[in-house]
């Protein structure tokens, strides 16, 4: 675990807003920096694996205007064989084990909420070991993965 | 909402691996496309909002070790205002409203089950109009969407 | 409680078929049965309240393509006065209270998933004495009161 | 999806209130239009499936005075297969997919509690795949698809 | 159904403050009634199965002290089969299907705890197609059926 | 805690059969015992609390056909008052505190589905502290504290 | 179950604070007793099996500082078979049957959230005959076995 | 966190069969080691607080026959001042949070059901900010805290 500072999230903050903004862009916007220690510090940013810079895909934008969460309960036994074979969906966007009520968690995307409920029923519930799912539509994000920033607790105090 | 084909895929499944990556080389990457077309492409995707290009944060990394799925019940006169107030929240990566059981449900990355607990319980659970919070830690994601790729599903046939 | 025979169930799937149907194409389809003793049959259905002839709404030819099955708990004291302010909602096609784990018991229909959650967590949500919503979407009915034929067990054997 | 407007619904609300009404009464209760216009009207809108004239039955009226709803938990793979076969039944009045606790939701009518029971017991739980079924009566409708009319917010604004 | 009046709630009421009193005491305890009538009455309400003169048991005077509900999950098909089955055990006070949660409601009576928990894993839990039994230990009872009079409801009015 | 033998079983069971039997009828039924015998075995059960003669009712022969158990959730601080409340309820035939999910749990008989709706929301539901009620018919008892005989185990071997 | 006195609950509560405390030490805190009385009291109240006095490990100290209550659902007939299964894991420290919703309940102890999850699945949700397995996590015990002293109602008043 | 070896372990396994051996006899017991290296030994061991000598105390032998788990809901705002008044009672001898379904969860002992039903209606169902109690009796436990031995997985490899 490396340690970063305030700049370091400066840094990010900014490729957070445009992932392709120039180094001298970035250098310019902090003020009091140069080009190449901005350039430094996103490669070690990238390389401790802090950041990563992405295209991230918006369902949304493609039509893809559901979005649901399924919670799926497995014979035990079978548990990481399915989550793999669920895994290989394109339409599932998150998948997680989960400790409660539930043993796999997921989200889809999809065009209506009848695809949703043909894929849960006619791709997942087909699958071997899967005793039951719950659909659970998800009306609104207001915060998302992709757009967290890293939290100003994370910066050392020096 | 914008069609899209199997070139659009290919860069922006390029940019999913490196958001970094410059023209030329996804050009170079891909064959058969110039460096133009590729900059005039990225440019569409980018304000079509089919893709966001991000510097994507790793909580891990970040020595955020542990990450919990919070489900919380509201009253629901005050669903909107407690949604809100939670946004806020630098710790919260992720933050929806639910349609079942529970009203809202966030995504918290902590340090370690502490951190999570007294979050939940010094933070949120003061909040007025929060009548209820289940913390379910989520052991291992297999997929996010951070990284998700454009779903061939998504092509327009031509 | 009065009883029906053969010829009720008869005349009343004509109508359940085409509610405008002539007393004489009845009589027709039928056969054996002047068009006379039809009229007579249909007035009595209706005045004993065993069928009524109705133009019953479709709701997805009207773009309502999305039906969601809402439960309400509610606080015991109000929920005479809470099941009276849903049923004047226009987007609530059916209300029923209810004996389990839910108090009330409704069906609404809407354009698309982000208006059922307006209107649950906007209107319904804000009715005091509403204390929990939970709004679970039909993905597919296969059956429907409003073509209900006559069960074959409701005739009076002779 | 077909447009409708202030007069649609003016000519649906008197079809529901009485579905063998004549077009020159309907003409008449309206007022400035033509006998002639209405059945025009009503042609179209039972055409384009906004509105069906039907013979609606009324199941107290015929001493099937209990009405429940009854839930269904099934064996995934089986699901289809088991919707299928319970719609053939006539006690069944209603019969949708449910996406949450349940997977099955069905509504019977009987003339008392044993006959849901023993129906439910006797005819439901034997189906192979059933797993799990939960009775709950319905103590008192106060709204029901039979009697929903065009909500105004379906007419088109000119 | 037969019709009972307020002399017959006011037998009925002494046979459940001691089932032996003899004929001419209850004449003497409701006064203005002969013996004979008394006689009469008993019989009546006895063949009309409206009361049952009978020797209660009591289990805690026989030391078994705890009390509890075992609520039965069981395989659909099978319901009535454990049913009967659990029917034949001693221990076992009252048996009914129930239409919830819940397949099958039963009460035992118990030394202590050790013993219903024996009975419930040792005896129920090996019933093929039991599926599932949750115990719920009865603190106090306030009322019970062994001494629930005649509701004043139930007298017909003249 | 009094002993008892096989012969205080016999007699017991023999009451349970018929209340008003006289001891002479018993005192043959048996055989190899006196009438006296049987006269102070019974006066010895009864002052030993180990049964009680009654007049039990039959809440079916009375038009009391629908059975229901009601689950109460109740403000804690509040939870023997409303027992004590819903004890003086002439329809309420058992009244238990509850451990589990449930705080009181209670047995009501009725007419008809109706009137079990109508006391739970309109007198039950209006008691202050009520939380929440969960209706759930009953749809057959096999088994009933009112003919349960003294078990075997609970003879005393000598 | 042997009485104890005022002395006796003294001296189990110094040895609660500390278990290797010599008796004469022991005589010394409580004052007016001899080391000789002190020795005889410790030695009955071991006989008696009131106290036991033992080496508590301390799994914080160990290094696992996570605590998780697990609760086992299994298929009945198996129940036995696998708490003692379950009973021979290290990790495990505290195993119960249950009587609710669950039938096994657990507390593990370990390094990590992911030491938990791969012992429940890959251990125990490998197990035949175990149906669902929930894990909830322990955030902070306040109070343990290992320190609970002799209440003072346990004392028998002289 | 202080690294152990199979010794500390061998050490901590006789304490725990019983924790005032002498070390002349754990040095005899465990052979090749001199009782002033176990004289060391369980210094270091106590002084590290992986283990702690102490007279655990037996509920059973004391009367305390019945214990029960009680799951607590509490008002969130209020969650530490409950479990802190609760950790002051002497029946309840486990005190943690949970983090799911329940906010505070306890095990008592008692001398009989009607006890712990008391307890928890009369004394924590009193506590202001207490929603809801669950009690579930625990029949038979398995393991415990108190002989919880070090786990061979602690022992540091050389």
């Amino acid at each position: 675990m490396s340690k970063i500072d305030t700049l370091d999230k400066k840094i990010s903050d900014l490729l957070l807003e445009d992932g392709r903004m120039s180094c001298s862009q970035i250098a310019a916007r902090i003020g009091d920096i140069t080009e190449r220690a901005v350039r430094y510090r996103i490669k070690r940013l990238i390389k401790n694996r802090i950041i990563a810079v992405r295209g991230n895909v918006n369902a949304v934008a493609l039509g893809f205007v559901v979005c649901a969460d399924v919670f799926i309960e497995v014979e035990p036994a079978r548990l990481v064989d399915i989550a793999n074979t669920l895994a290989s969906y394109e339409s599932i966007s998150y998948l997680a084990y989960a400790t409660g009520d539930t043993d796999i968690s997921i989200q889809v995307y999809a065009r209506n909420n009848s695809d949703v409920f043909d894929f849960v029923t006619e791709v997942i519930g087909q699958i071997p070991g899967v005793h039951k799912t719950h659909i659970s539509y998800v009306p609104n994000k207001l915060k998302d993965d992709q757009v967290w920033p890293i939290p100003t607790s994370a910066i050392t105090k020096t």
